[in-house]
């Protein structure tokens, strides 16, 4: 759902940087027109993100390139499963692989880590959400990634959601006035998250009617009161250093979302091959 | 060393993805003219990197904005230690934040593994290197990562260094071949790479005069008896699935070269934090 | 508050377009290091916007220049005001001066006839607000401009904030299910507005649970009850062909929000002249 | 006639603007593969103007777009004409719909109004033109559409053309002097055009060699005087406040060119629909 | 007088070009604070152009960089002359020699070269002018480098000057319906030249009333006589390979304007080298 | 070989040069459906570099355009010959002329002059290969033109091959100390070249392990006796004002590489013309 000429110029931005002005092994070895075929195989399993980009890579090498997808983004892969097909000039194969696999592998890592968290939290009512803990130039492709794992995206940038914190709220003389402050400036479409820390400003901030309430680094027995003390007048945010272990536990607090950055900030390549048929 | 102006490349591409127009908590909350200090702190101990780009990404938000700095790209750090101090306009330290610990934290997530893995072979001669498994848009600091945790690094691109792998090698018909065509059409400052999977091929790629002879995959005796094979007359480089259990004893083959995908593609972000002080 | 280098680079473009390569007239007529001084004064009555971006300009061109600026976005302006006053390479002046009124007036035609509507309906709740009505390349500036005339903003894009028309809902089988889908889906900082052109459809919305009801095209007394109907339930936006005539009316139905298009599409240029001193 | 690649930098920059990374609604509730057709219907009478530019908007989201124009640009529409229809991937055809219609209402309502000024001065010599009073990074379009609408255009930047106005005139001793540095310095297919204020200064840019003179801000029968004093030997240009009332009146004076900032720094959008089919 | 920050593009371009992402050398072996001071030196003598830029190529580099400056753009040199002395970081200045060298040879070349051309044709009226045969992305800084060595530009591109060649007459039916339909459509500040290859064409576009006529290829006594039929009713352009032992006869025919392509398509750097003091 | 979305960004910014919004002759005359059908002649004989960018320029100028290609880059041409045929848009075949014909001179000119050097050196175990001396942003096409030429790159930037010259050797205490630091910390893939003026040099250069020395300026029984001094332990590469008078001899003294600078910084262009038929 990116932008396709988005994920075109992050695509040509990456090809320039590992071809520079030419390929001094393909060019020098392969004959111009040779062409060749090969195909993608998962050697781990997960969930496969970033087909289309990866496909993008050769055909923007390549306007002979061809290919057959036999797996989807979204799509659970087991170790082995045969991912796509393609076809094309031999040269354009051999110099857009590193490539490919660079965003495949990167974004697959993304939607394979956020799925096994959405499996944890399942029966629960928590949502696990990404932050804006992401690399440089990538949110775009990082955040889709979490979609495509099952998570659901916090706000994409500090222009389409406000959140204060206690920086925030110092300036403006504790959380209800900041609250009224935003209220009265922002436009209607944006909502109001506050971060809290423990349940006197979980009070607080319900009090000046913030949209959802972040939970900061609290232990499991204080977000379960402060489920309860909010009562659904208000979404709630679980945040902080929660790994796989804590995560279960957390949801079952009764939490609405349970915000991870390290779905984001600390990915685990998944390990797709390419090899030549 | 970086280019500065590539670096500002980088950092405005990601402050206007996390910005994008206005910062809807920030701007409103916080007076405009309002100052404020902040320090970065060490949450865990490792090497850090990437302390100017994000001394930078507050600069060029605030032309106002003033740093002390007291540790450097490749200072060891312990957690709790204060990397640097800094001042400025409010709302651009809190702009500012979030993509400046993004960057600060991968650069020294890489510092701080290619660190480990450099321990790790410590007294061997072997070199850590990174290969060309980095995200899109950020080879140049990931690389740039590398070489500030002890690592060093491999060709930057296509372009500056030939690597034979099979496919290349099948469509001349063998090593031989394949390293003849390349010495015949390359220019002069570039290097031969072949990449062999048994000792037959080590012997080729020597015998053909490759500068470099890549052991992809190889168990430890099969590497032992390259090194014996080849007696400094080619560089030799062991790379696929090194972890830290098996670096110690690749490295005490007597190998070259070690190359490591995970420096840069499966990234854990080293956690640094900013307080406002 | 919009990001500064942000403008720089509307401004930059708008230089080249233009200079192109040279100023056939200036720099052949005036000698190069000619110094002058010179000084904006306002042609009407109204609320200046851009004056940073008028003066950043000349700063862009030349890095000599100074100036003193006596009023600032959202000051009210009477005709003859001076505004500002600048010195700098006397070349470097005229080259500026048609780049740099065409932003301060655009700028300022939209905060003053922003300025206009907030003043019409003064005294009531509605909160006038833009679009997505904006000139290509020029929404940030644009929409900064309204909030200096007092307006707000409504959705920045359609990336962060949802907005149901006739043809997402008869694409999901009506109001009710539309808004399910969307709530399962989105992220929770997102909030989401049904547009309605019916007091039946108003209560659909209502019972679907739509965070704000755009009334699209309503007459006073259709809005007034649906104002009753929704009761503080949720925010309701009127919209479409709102004009100085009508638009106290409309406001005074109790609506929330009143959105223009035309602050951003069909724009009266400010009158602002430079003159030498 | 702009060119195509121009245009699409244009469309491409607009588009991620109202887009960002995702259609939050479109991307949520519309089925990916569902197809849609629409038009677009003219709401007023005027004269098209950027249907070119429209159309492409949807083929740069869509691969599968198709259309039928049944008006083209410089064609006459009356209230209620259809324009064009068109089909496509639905999402894509609701995420495209606003900023097509903003740059076809946009050059549309430049291309109107510009048609209403060349109907009033009809049967006199005069031609109306632009100015260099454009809109950030919008000249190129802008001036299309000024010709669209029968206009002609005055220079398009500070490189192709001369003008001196008083600034320039004084810091060169008098109209002559100034004339003369440039006659002895421009490049032969540059033209000069000299800004006066009163007659006297008409003789001496007549005298001095002249190929255009600015009679700026005169009144009528000093405008007449100017074209008996020149009797041909030199092209008038009008300029300074003329609205539709004192058209036709200025344009009887007698002079070549009648210059309106207007056509481009106060644009009415002209009133175009997108309508589902 | 071309646009700083344009100049800076095109030097940031050849930097990326030219230190991709680190120099090898002047990275691993100069100390990082060391300091250096060097000049450049002319190894020819001719006309200084670039001198800006090619300092601009350090100072963009290396913020603490410093230089003094003895000769400017259009000083004449002599083999030996010490152009300009600076100091700065040692590493920078060595990464920076080669792209301002580069740079300051290439402007310089066209400025000497020029100067040869105008000085062959002093005390005849013609002048000396380029052509649109210039090298892609350089024509703002060759188109430059001419009016340095005291030539004049043709014009800058197809959009500011109007050329009629055989083609575009035979599409018009003959060169008075080509120059009267140019008339009719531009624009008041457009010249238009239109190309001839005989006597009888001169006479025609004479007539038709184009205000330059270019003599494409003939011989010289054809120009004479083509000076003395138009007797200064038009300019005179004479182009087509006129080369040093040509361009006096060329000038004394009596036409206005000589252009010469070689002057940007065939360009003989000028010698200049940096040294380390 | 070049990357095919590198040249398209040289391209559109060579056509955003030369025709900016409109071409005032082409798009005022030419009916905006005509037809027509082109050639290109060789005013000369040569090596044709460039054939592909050249056809490139029209194909982005418009999309109906076809072309039939008889001779492709490497070839050689003989005055007269028919290098290819091509039909499309009329106007677009002549706003792309120039553009084109600039791009296919450039390019040819540079593959013939090399071609020339190498037929000078044939029979000698020399190479010809170009040097840094670039022009800026056309690095990539002019040294692709070299190889067309049957010349060999040096170096494509400062990052992928490290050299040593006197200022880097004066900062490292001497040729050895530069050698063993580079060593210490290049990556394995990068070569070490290391400039020399006299055989004192050249040994110890030698004896340092530099992979290339490079014989700067040396007269040729230096190079000699440099060349029986290292007697292929190391290449030798010669440097230095060589041109065809001296070439030849130079390559006899049995020098590996000779690097010339004007291959690339003094282009004559190839004369090429484009007909109408």
């Amino acid at each position: 759902m990116v932008l396709d000429f988005y994920m075109d110029d992050v695509i040509k931005n990456a090809i320039k940087e590992d071809i520079n002005y030419i390929d001094t092994t393909a060019d020098l070895v392969i004959p111009a027109d040779q062409r060749g075929s090969a195909y993608f195989v998962a050697k781990a399993s997960g969930v496969l993100c970033g087909i289309d980009a990866a496909m993008r890579v050769f055909a923007l090498l390549d306007n002979t390139f061809e290919s057959k997808v036999y797996f989807h983004d979204g799509d659970a892969l087991q170790k082995g499963d045969v991912i796509c097909e393609f076809e094309g000039n031999m040269r354009c194969l051999l110099k857009g692989e590193r490539t490919a696999l660079n965003l495949i592998q990167h974004m697959s890592g993304i939607a394979t880590e956020t799925a096994r968290c959405v499996a944890i939290v399942k029966g629960t009512k928590a949502a696990v959400t990404d932050t804006r803990k992401t690399l440089p130039g990538l949110r775009a492709l990082q955040k889709y990634a979490v979609t495509v794992g099952g998570g659901k995206n916090h706000r994409y940038n500090l222009s389409d959601g406000a959140m204060l914190k206690d920086n925030h709220i110092d300036a403006c003389g504790g959380i209800t006035g900041a609250v009224n402050t935003l209220r009265s400036k922002l436009g209607h479409m944006v909502k109001i998250e506050v971060e809290t820390r423990n349940l006197a400003e979980v009070r607080e901030a319900l009090e000046a009617g913030a949209d959802i309430i972040m939970l900061d680094n609290m232990d499991c027995p204080t977000m379960k009161a402060a489920v309860e003390l909010v009562s659904g007048k208000a979404l709630l945010e679980a945040s902080g250093g929660i790994t796989h272990d804590t995560l279960r536990e957390v949801a079952e607090t009764g939490v609405d979302i349970i915000s991870i950055g390290a779905l984001t900030h600390s990915v685990q390549a998944f390990d797709i091959s390419m090899r030549i048929s």
